[in-house]
């Protein structure tokens, strides 16, 4: 007996990918809360961070907080690869021996739009809101479909990969793909130890220099800082497909907002067709989605209705944007996500 | 037919170690520079980083620089380990069937100090010398031996390894350790996958994120960030034995000057214990060796002759305090040092 399904899929059919590949019965997997008004005016798109699927990130949605279901109809979107969506890990069905091509946060975009038009007769957005590769999508659609979004949030996220995010992930793949397990381009078992790899990579990139010099793991009830890496990190991944895993990380490391027929690249233009209220939330000691990159894009938001910059102010590096035990984070985001929504 | 040797071989007996083990005939590999002087107070030491054999360092040791073998007595010391004093990789002989025991700062201070005092009879250290994992020993020379050691210089060093150096090695020592090469704790065989991603890691933490945004790798002539990665990082460290890399690893995570039964652990004792003129260098973009923990230690330096924090004001990240084929950290460098010397 399996647990009864939480989420929806919107079928969207044969779709030509950015790259030119054909995907047959491409599959995007969503969960909404709260109710669509009349007006259809009361929607906020929540597209899923890497390695998270919907049930991880939906602790945000709540009563009296930023993403209220009381208020808002919010669509939480399973960005493709994260094993509902449609991803390496699900996909033998739809690609017989084929690899499985590549996606681009664009691709991403173009079906979430389809479901929130297709389905639900939504044209306008309240809010995107997203973390990390979630702020990413968050930034795509803000530039690609000015028309729609109102509001974007980036939480610790920028307009594209940076060369050090890029190293970052140079690291995190290479640690994962020297398991035993990896041949010939793909994972043909779990890799337990390149899974552990990933994870000690990972703590050093999340948390921030402070978050270990000050022992904030023993908020959490661990007793030593081998004790917090092994209970935190060293399986944090392995609940994931490792193939998908790779393939996320490649949507995110070729992630731009200008990559597309319509910019040609020229990331300035990209920025430029913004014209939606713009918050970017950095972490004040996020490592790879470095606030300085979002320093750059502020002056370059020439459209948007506004635009502000207001990291957040917490030792948590990466995870001040995904502040789940984290009471002083999320009184942040949610005030400046309220205040947002007032504009 | 070999190439000549370049170096000396300290024999140092059977020797105990802090940790209860006896090495048999254990053996510390040294070069030397230049002449020492009839007072045999000309003495500059400067021990191996890691992974470094002393042809990795020695270029900094020229006329007219800050270690002039015309004016010093330089004493290149190789740290155990490193593949040429004693050694996972070249102690089969002498251990048999036993494992590699585990080695210290400490073990490795106290036989360069009967090299220095058996050998050349020298009792006064003019200047302690140490980048990185030599930093710290540089650390220990100076609170375990005051009354030899007259200046230390720490460059992108600490007098203990952090937290969050800690997690920066765990993270390289899982991505090394995931090659299918490493069984039952130790490498069977050369981890190909292991040593590119500890590479691939290491890039993300040895250069800074300004380093990478403003491309400083085209001044080495690479012509894509792929091209400097696959250049410069898969293979650094395939020049090395893996298990003597992981030694080195515990060395350096081991590393704390109060860790001993003078100091018992008390880090404020240890550092009030040091006599010396003590500068140190940090990398302003440093990310394991940050500078905060030479901020924490300076005021803490409360018997020093003299102390001083001078960050190089450098975007090279940890590599600042090795600048190979850069002018700028390297003139920095050496004025401080010849600055240090006049005290």
């Amino acid at each position: 007996m399996t647990a009864p399904r939480d989420y929806e899929i919107f079928e969207a059919g044969d779709v030509t990918l950015q790259g030119g590949a054909v995907f047959p019965r491409l599959k995007l997997a969503y969960k909404t809360f709260g109710t669509l008004n009349a007006a259809k005016d009361n929607v906020i798109l929540y597209p899923t961070s890497f390695s998270a699927q919907h049930a991880d990130i939906e602790w945000l949605v709540q009563r009296g907080g930023a993403l209220d279901p009381d208020r808002y109809f919010i669509v939480i979107a399973n960005q493709f690869s994260n094993g509902l969506s449609s991803s390496p890990s699900n996909s033998r069905d739809m690609l017989g021996a084929a690899r499985f091509p590549a996606f681009s946060y664009y691709d991403g975009v173009a079906v979430q739009r389809r479901l929130l038009v297709e389905r639900f007769g939504v044209t306008k957005l309240a809010l995107v809101y997203g973390w990390s590769m979630g702020g990413m999508q968050a930034y795509h659609w803000a530039a690609r479909h000015p028309e729609m979004v109102e509001r974007a949030a980036v939480v610790c996220g920028s307009a594209r990969c940076s060369p050090y995010n890029h190293v970052f992930l140079e690291g995190v793949k290479s640690a994962l793909t020297a398991d035993p397990a990896y041949r010939d381009g793909r994972f043909v078992a779990k890799p337990t130890a390149g899974f552990r790899a990933m994870g000690r990579v990972y703590a050093g990139w999340a948390m921030s220099h402070e978050f270990y010099r000050e022992e904030v793991w023993r908020e959490a009830g661990f007793t030593s800082l081998e004790d917090y890496l092994a209970g935190s990190w060293d399986t944090t991944f392995a609940r994931r497909d490792a193939n998908d895993l790779l393939a996320q990380i490649a949507i995110w490391q070729a992630g731009d907002i200008s990559r597309c027929d319509e910019f040609g690249g020229d990331f300035d233009r990209a920025l430029a067709a913004i014209s939606a209220h713009m918050l970017l939330m950095p972490g004040r000691t996020d490592r790879y989605f470095d606030m300085r990159n979002n320093e750059d894009e502020l002056g370059r938001l020439v459209n948007a209705r506004s635009a502000a910059l207001h990291a957040i102010p917490s030792i948590h590096g990466h995870r001040a944007g995904n502040p789940v035990n984290n009471a002083a984070d999320r009184a942040f985001i949610n005030a400046e996500i309220s205040a947002l929504l007032q504009r």
